[in-house]
């Protein structure tokens, strides 16, 4: 039994929201500046909170057991939790769900404003989002693709949920390796109209009763296509087939096969879908069709997999939030033991033994350094699309590339890690299915795996995010984080900015050793990708929470020690410090394991592994 | 659906017990040097391999789902899975189950030959052993604490299986707080004999469909009992009253009031208990009862706790050990992706990309160094007890004391993370519960929290442990790793010296500053109590694993690189290189952290916590 009470804050997601990224900076620009100023923001959390409060997270229980059940047939082959559809409903008429897609449209809304509206969702339910939340990415890539007639058709539907979207990439065969697809597509006498076979698993969402019709994107391979990513095409498919006017005529000879029984998100259905059984399958290329057997399928479901990177970094982040409030709620009612520095005095709440918060205290910097890493990479989005100069939106997207496999490994690692914490805040009680934190640790599992392996993102950051464009993008990255350690050190955390200027350096020298390590050595990158990896979140994450520490002082000592939000920049201000100080320091050991270069785990013979 | 297929190996367990250990020395002690030879050990281990294989593992499916029922009732309360009553006999007429309790008999066997035997069960499935290892701890208290009158009624059961055994500690007000137990026990006209009233929660196998009859160990008050612990008391409850004959007379009023739904381990049942709902529930003290409310409880049921803890180092052991395995296999056929260096080529098998060497090899090394410093200190047990001399004796208790807590914190954080690499390794198909690793995940997060939490474990480690017997018992352990570190180099491992070395010296400042820390300054002991376990764990796992290293590379000199186990000598020298030049430099980001000392977290007001 997953929760089913929302206890998810949101002052701390406002504050990097509003007063800490540059809101103004992006509502200013012409796409944005006649519909939206700062504090229409707060309209729209404000009514996802209830929303997610009142509607999503009451409905969890139900999203976890009994969650999805198979149970075939080509109209519905799922059946949802019964709540599902009202819910689901609620969430789409508050205009929640994927709009957020529409990136093109007058009056749009900027995807920086879907971070913290995806991220309460999610701590309301990990499973649930799952039904609206593939829609959207879908929507985006027939925006930027399809032609204008598929735009027509299919957008408003989409955007209104009444019709979903799914990304199917992974085959049995095919899963980190996209490009051993194994579906095909053949062309027909009608222009852009392809007949598909195949078989897809693994598909989030992949059939839904909450919907009436699903637009699949599908990877596939003309016959003649190329080995490998190249020949890849992406075709739009629906499960039910719609006419010209937009009427839905019949079933698109799509199967949901069967769902899978997973660790964790019961409640969304993971399904494996065979397309053309009957040999009655059709989808529509999007854009130009293959040109000697090469397709454009893998960059233009790379805008959809950009963009369920950074996702999962939100649901990441959005599970183990609503772990952390879980363990603190739990920590300030729970009374167990005397305090250490009094054995023999009453038993006082946990909340006040020191490992407690340190544990609480981990949580709290971790999602907060990782919400300011994950907030400022989608503002990248935004900024990559509607910043006024091409310079602008050029640096805008690089360091949105740079940034978002940090976003989606790193916060996914730790996701995993913060949830046992939230569990060993709970004692015994943390391995009980009625707490909290139970069922969001099977949940987050699932992030460090789809979208691209963790190890993906990390040899994506180390190995084409470090040498993109000669370099010079990731110079540039590094140079901004080197230059505000250097430049905006203030007396309330000088020993903080002193220990991020050593953690640098020593980043730096990670940084100098991959990029070193050429010919027979380029085994150790892929050896420490991982590490390095982590290393530039904690970089990355160490440099943005001690921006925030540092705006909070500057607020409170505006505000005065008085003022009624006094607390939260102190917290702001704590929390800074504890991630700077416990969590950075990690990157010493990375550093000295990658100065001693051991490659015994290779070296050995794969028979000697036993 | 958890595992059900058998893929643990023996090799290096039987490195560790035969060629490592100092067996000999063991058993040509008095107690056993009729009885064993080294060899014998392999009869065990051989038929628990084969139990395990083949009839444990295979009825793991069943542990899990539909895993222990609740159907109430005073007979037996918990309905456990069909296939559970055969394989508890076998294990039961196999001599692989409590007999390991017996102690003080002749022919005895020693505790450390338990070690691998609870580990291959384990393995084989994490719920199951639960039905008969409890069981082994129980007999143990009574063998030691009890009059002879009840260690004939109950033993020779107990030993059988034909009773179990139970712990009964914790109550939802005592957890980790155990003085704050509310059970009563009051006298009556019989000496010894108690009235038994109050609730005990979270007991393991606190019922069975297995067992006759359950001799419940009970913490529990007498009216003028002691606050705290020293009021402590501990009772043999029967679940069915026995009578002086031995004869099963009548129910004891103890009521199963219903089980847990936990995250794992579902084929085990967590009971809530009730005794003396009806006033007529009786139990006998253990021992002499209480003196001015003073009892023996507490120190009797910690001989009981230490062996339990030690007992979920192996456990932590096995679950993460087995989710090592099912990663290897899965590693070996698995085919995806081109190998790195090689980007336009064949897929390859999983096993030869560097990351899925680096974390299989994680898996592997944590595996081998855990289980080491588990063996150690089972071994240590024996020989607190079994030695010739007192002084031999004497250390033997000492390091065990030492080293249990890193055994049950270390190898259960580790658990956690390990499981989750073995997960890693299986792409989108760890995330499926027909995967062995996912089950493994969920089961192995209660071993960080029962038996005392890790934390517990950590303030036991840096609070008592270094000092107690004014800090001898400590100094003389870290001597002697010292001492291996500093006079054992050789050549194949010299840089591997050169980094313990280091670290050493690291680990050194940290219990430096640890035991300096004063006054104020003990809140610090407190907040890096888990990273000084962590690192004392590291500092032991490398220095022993460096020595298994050592010893492999002599045996693989002596026996060639032509001899048929040349791999696994081979594969035992990688391995510690591993270890030590991945693992232990995580030392130095700890003495970094510790160094800075932060205390922001404990700083914060409570109230700024949001």
């Amino acid at each position: 039994m997953p929760h089913n009470t929302y206890l998810y804050q949101t002052r701390d997601i406002k504050f990097q929201m509003k007063e800490w990224l540059d809101l103004e900076k992006l509502l200013s620009l012409d796409a944005y500046k006649d519909y939206y100023g700062p504090d229409d923001l707060d309209a729209f959390m404000d009514v996802n909170f209830k929303i997610c409060r009142d509607v999503i997270c009451p409905a969890n229980k139900e999203a976890d057991d009994p969650g999805f059940q198979f149970v075939g047939g080509n109209e519905h082959a799922v059946k949802s939790p019964d709540v599902y559809k009202s819910v689901y409903a609620t969430v789409m008429e508050a205009g929640l769900g994927p709009q957020f897609g529409d990136r093109e449209s007058e009056g749009r809304i900027p995807l920086a404003w879907y971070a913290p509206i995806l991220e309460m969702q999610v701590a309301a339910s990990p499973a649930m989002v799952m039904l609206w939340c593939l829609t959207q990415g879908a929507s985006t890539v027939i925006q930027y693709n399809a032609d204008q007639k598929f735009k027509d058709l299919y957008l408003p539907k989409m955007y209104a949920g009444e019709w979903g979207g799914s990304m199917c990439l992974t085959e049995p065969g095919a899963g980190s390796e996209v490009g051993a697809v194994a579906t095909k597509c053949f062309p027909t006498d009608t222009p852009g109209l392809y007949k598909i076979k195949g078989q897809k698993c693994f598909i989030t969402t992949g059939d839904s009763d909450c919907v009436e019709n699903i637009i699949h994107l599908v990877l596939a391979k003309t016959p003649d296509g190329k080995a490998g990513t190249a020949g890849i095409n992406c075709l739009m498919v629906p499960k039910f087939w719609v006419d010209d006017d937009g009427n839905i005529t019949k079933w698109n000879d799509v199967t949901t096969v069967g769902i899978e029984h997973k660790l964790g998100i019961h409640g969304s259905a993971t399904c494996t879908l065979a397309f053309g059984e009957n040999n009655d399958c059709y989808g529509w290329m999007i854009g130009d069709g293959p040109v000697d057997g090469r397709g454009k399928g893998m960059a233009q479901m790379f805008q959809m997999m950009n963009e369920e990177r950074i996702n999962t970094g939100i649901f990441s982040l959005g599970t183990f939030g609503a772990a952390y409030y879980a363990a603190l709620e739990y920590a300030k009612v729970r009374v167990q033991s005397p305090h250490a520095s009094n054995p023999k005095g009453p038993s006082v709440r946990i909340i006040e033994h020191e490992d407690v918060r340190r544990m609480l205290m981990l949580q709290k910097s971790m999602m907060e350094a990782c919400r300011a890493m994950i907030y400022t990479s989608y503002y990248y989005i935004d900024m990559a699309k509607e910043a006024a100069t091409e310079e602008e939106r050029e640096e805008a997207e690089d360091f949105f590339m740079i940034q978002n496999p940090l976003c989606k490994a790193y916060t996914s690692d730790m996701s995993w890690q913060m949830c046992a914490e939230a569990i060993q805040v709970h004692g015994g009680y943390g391995f009980m299915e009625e707490y909290a934190p139970a069922s969001l640790a099977r949940d987050c599992k699932i992030y460090s795996l789809w979208e691209g392996t963790n190890f993906i993102q990390s040899q994506d950051f180390t190995g084409r995010k470090f040498t993109m464009k000669k370099g010079e993008p990731f110079a540039k990255w590094l140079g901004q984080i080197a230059d505000y350690i250097t430049n905006e050190k203030t007396a309330d955390f000088a020993a903080e900015f002193d220990l991020m200027a050593e953690a640098f350096a020593a980043f730096r020298e990670i940084v100098d050793m991959t990029n070193g390590w050429r010919g027979e050595q380029q085994r150790l990158v892929q050896l420490f990708a991982t590490r390095t990896m982590h290393a530039g979140a904690m970089i990355l994450g160490g440099k943005l929470i001690l921006s925030q520490g540092v705006l909070a002082a500057k607020k409170l000592a505006e505000l005065g020690e008085g003022h009624f939000d006094a607390n939260f920049y102190k917290s702001k201000m704590a929390t800074a410090k504890f991630f700077v100080m416990n969590v950075v320091p990690n990157i010493f050991g990375i550093l000295k394991a990658m100065k001693l270069a051991d490659t015994s785990s290779i070296d050995l013979a794969e028979e000697c592994y036993m």
